[in-house]
C-alpha cells in the first residue's frame, strides 16, 4: 500500500467513527500505545515477567497501534507523512555521514 | 511511496550507518522522539511557552522522526508494517462498530 | 513520610522481590506506567471514552505507579532524589524568573 | 524532606509562576521529560552516541524533572502522593508475593 493511501484509509475510518480528537488528546493515546509497545518489548527482550494470566502480546500489532495513532494525529493536522519522511531522510543523510546511528 | 519501500529505504540507510540497535534501545529512542513531538504539540496547542531563544518546531517533522524510529524497530525485528496495519484496521472495524473512537 | 524513607521502603521491597532490573528495562516500565497515566487523564479530561467493561481508573494510583518506578530507577543507580530535587528547584527558580511556567 | 513538604514547595513555586496547566498539558510535559530521561539512559547504558557538541546529561536531574512534573500534575488535582504511594505498596505487597518484579 502507498503511505498516502494508508492515511486516507485511516481518515475514512475516523470520519465514520465520530471524527478526530484534538491533537492534545490524540497524543495522550499515542503515549498509551507507546507504553503498551514498551511493555511488550520488556516482556520479550527485557526483564518483565508476564503475569500468569497474560497471553503473549504481539509487538508488531502494538507497533501498528502506534502507527495508526500517529496517522490520526497527522491527518487531523493535514500533514502529509510521505513529504515529511523524505525531509527526515535528507536530514539524517547529511547529519549522520560521520557518526553512528540507530 | 509504498510503505514497504519506506521500510526498505530505512533499512538501507541503517545498514550503511552501523546497523540496528537492540529493541530495548530503539524504544528508548522512540520515547525520546515521542517526547519531542509532545513538546511541539504542547507549544502549539497546549500551554507551554517557547523559550525566547527557541525557534518554532515542526510537528510534522517530529512525527516523521517518530515514524522513522518505529520503522527501525520493525525492521530490526523483521516485521512487515503493512501486514500488521491491515490486521489493526480489521480489529478496529469490528471492535468499534458501536462506539466512539479517536 | 520523608522522601529518603520512601526510597528505602522501595529498596527493601525490591530486594525481597528479585532485585533491580537494568536501567534500560526499568525505563520501559516507566514508559508503560506513564502511558497508563496518560490513558486515565484522557478518559477523565480528554476525549477517550471508556470501554463498556472498563472500570474507572484512578489517576492518583497510576501516578503513584509512575513514582514507584522512578524510585526503582533512582535506587538502582544510587541516586538520592531529595538532593536532585533541590537542584532542580534552584534551576527553575533562576531560569523562570521572567517567564511563564507549568 | 517530607514528601508532603515537597508537594507544598512545588505548589508555592507554581503559584508564583502563573499557575497550573490543565492536566492534559501537564502530561505532555511529563512525556517530554520522560523522553529526556530515556535519552540519557540510552546514552549511558544503551547504544545512543552523544552528538559531538552535546555535554553529558545527568540522569538524576532528568529524573528530578520527571518528579517535579508529576508533583505539578498531582497538586493540580489535589492528590496527596504519600497516601497513594502507601496504597501502591500495599497492592504490590499482595500481588507480587509469588512472582518476580522490578
Amino acid at each position: 500500500m502507498e503511505l498516502r493511501e494508508i492515511q486516507k484509509v485511516v481518515d475514512e475510518w475516523v470520519k465514520q467513527n465520530n471524527g478526530y480528537w484534538k491533537p492534545n488528546n490524540i497524543i495522550l493515546r499515542l503515549m498509551e500505545e507507546t507504553g503498551e509497545l514498551a511493555r511488550e518489548i520488556n516482556h520479550k527482550y527485557g526483564e518483565k515477567p508476564a503475569k500468569p494470566d497474560e497471553k503473549e502480546g504481539d509487538i508488531g500489532q502494538e507497533a501498528a497501534d502506534v502507527f495508526f495513532t500517529l496517522m490520526c494525529l497527522l491527518n487531523s493536522l493535514d500533514i502529509d507523512l510521505e513529504d515529511k519522511f523524505k525531509k527526515v531522510m535528507e536530514k539524517y543523510s547529511i547529519r549522520d555521514k560521520n557518526r553512528h546511528s540507530i
